[in-house]
């Protein structure tokens, strides 16, 4: 057992359901057949190439076609695909739950999820959004791994009025496959992801675009002088184009606030250069460094220089 | 002999001198001494504890109290102090140099170094400034490593007229230690280093100030989920304060205006999201991404998921 995963004596569930076995949704399959999470496991996607590769990689135990025949009998289905699709699955699905089945996700957002989707479902189905705060920059079946949660936190935003037993149930399936559990309302999570992540991710496709369109400077120059800062933002602004269009499109109010505090900041900083107030720069410099090592400290990065980057 | 350093048959120099051995001038010389560059490897700092430290880590075989007395008979100087401390490094050694003593750097800014180094200089004394593009997060004489240069990029910037033996000593001297060299006038360079490197270092210097501010998310939320993305930042925004504060008061335009360049992006991609045009960030999104496979390709970085970075 891989360090992290807690193998169960007894399954959590009879039947779970991932749709989108994508790099989140194949490593839960992974991480779930690796503790026993599940008596049954069973995935599909939208797209036969995938439920093709799916069933070449032994993701699941079945692996239907359709959505519809997928979730029959689920007891928990996490919709693993990204946040604009959630509304159209969740409308497909819908009427093929079961009484008592649990819906989640692994969205980005999650206001969206509970407003779009929340409607949709039947009375007798709980709904219990979740979003696991890991990845890689790489997409796709082939790039999950049952690790990938190990140590990560998985963010839980159970609506209103949500059934307690069926909360309990999603928080135990993410232990068991590694993560750490944290509760918060729908609003508070897509305001704290706009900061660590959102933004993170607009900045970074921003500085790449911007250096790939500047005239006088050549393609091949920032290619080769990349190690000096900007390789590091290709990694965040190489994601998935369509998860990433999906989050900001889903969580404008938050990415905007946020984008606009970065702004303010960074006015103050180009003025502090322009007026060579050395003291501004090397205060911030010095409180930002302070920072990493809380990260480092808690669990949620390396202190090996680099990442521990090999030369590529 | 490590991969990518070139074992030389007879050294280069006799006397190979580096002034500051801390991340840079510590690999230098370390590499230096794998590859038998020069016959004697000098060093000093201005400051006793890392003359200290350079001493019981043996980085070179004299470490005198002074410049002064350091650069005595010289046959190459480096300067691997930050940007803002060169010229008074260069007014303490100019006397002591020999006739057709070489002088050159490792600052991240040029421009600022002929213009302000150079006239204080003997005309006898050779100046061939240069800026390894390589680092690491981390400073001082503990942590260089004599394979820092090797398939990186050394960009050297000979002002006009200089010395065409010197300028190919300063080449060899990188090749040596596995570096790539390319010539570049000191005004271009510090263009290219602004949108490769110093826009990207201001810029996560100031998310990290940004998320530290916020008073409704708390420290601890921005750390636990920060492996959204933020945490990829922190890794630069923790970089040596005072080269970073030097590097910025001396590339002021380059740098203003390659920002200016940033935030006219940032606001088209601002309003993008506020009117929901998801085409043009899919746009974007898919592009960026093409110029990371890119930087892979030619060797600049690595090809491992996440960096290649264990869990933390």
């Amino acid at each position: 057992m891989a360090e992290g995963l807690k193998r169960r004596e007894t399954p959590l569930v009879d039947r779970l359901v991932v749709i989108g076995p994508g790099l989140i949704g194949s490593s839960i399959l992974r991480a779930a057949r690796a503790t026993g999470l599940a008596h049954t496991l069973v995935t599909t996607d939208a797209h036969s190439g995938v439920r093709e590769r799916a069933r070449e990689l032994s993701l699941a135990d079945e692996v239907p076609d359709t959505s519809a025949e997928a979730v029959a009998g689920a007891d928990i289905v996490i919709l693993c695909v990204p946040v604009g699709a959630i509304a159209s699955v969740v409308a497909e699905i819908a009427d093929h739950l079961k009484p008592g089945a649990i819906v989640s996700d692994v969205g980005s957002v999650k206001g969206c999820v509970v407003e779009k989707a929340g409607p949709l479902l039947p009375k007798s189905v709980h709904l219990v959004p979740a979003h696991p705060v890991a990845g890689t920059e790489y997409s796709g079946p082939d790039s999950g791994f049952a690790t990938l949660f190990v140590n990560r936190w998985s963010i839980i935003t159970p609506p209103e009025g949500a059934d307690a037993e069926a909360i309990a149930k999603i928080a135990a399936l993410w232990e068991t496959i590694g993560a750490n559990v944290e509760f918060m309302s729908a609003h508070h999570h897509d305001r704290v992801l706009a900061i660590t992540s959102h933004v993170p991710h607009l900045i970074a496709y921003n500085i790449v675009g911007t250096a790939a369109d500047l005239e006088e400077i050549t393609q091949s120059e920032v290619i080769k002088f990349s190690a000096g800062g900007f390789r590091d933002f290709t990694r965040i602004a190489s994601s998935d184009p369509t998860m990433w269009r999906d989050v900001f499109l889903n969580n404008k109010d938050a990415v905007l606030e946020m984008l606009g505090r970065f702004n303010e900041d960074i006015a103050a900083l180009a003025r502090a250069i322009r007026w060579s107030d050395g003291d501004a720069l090397f205060e911030l410099f010095t409180r930002t460094r302070a920072i990493r090592r809380n990260i480092i400290e808690l669990g949620q990065e390396t202190a090996e220089p680099d990442f521990g980057r090999k030369k590529g």
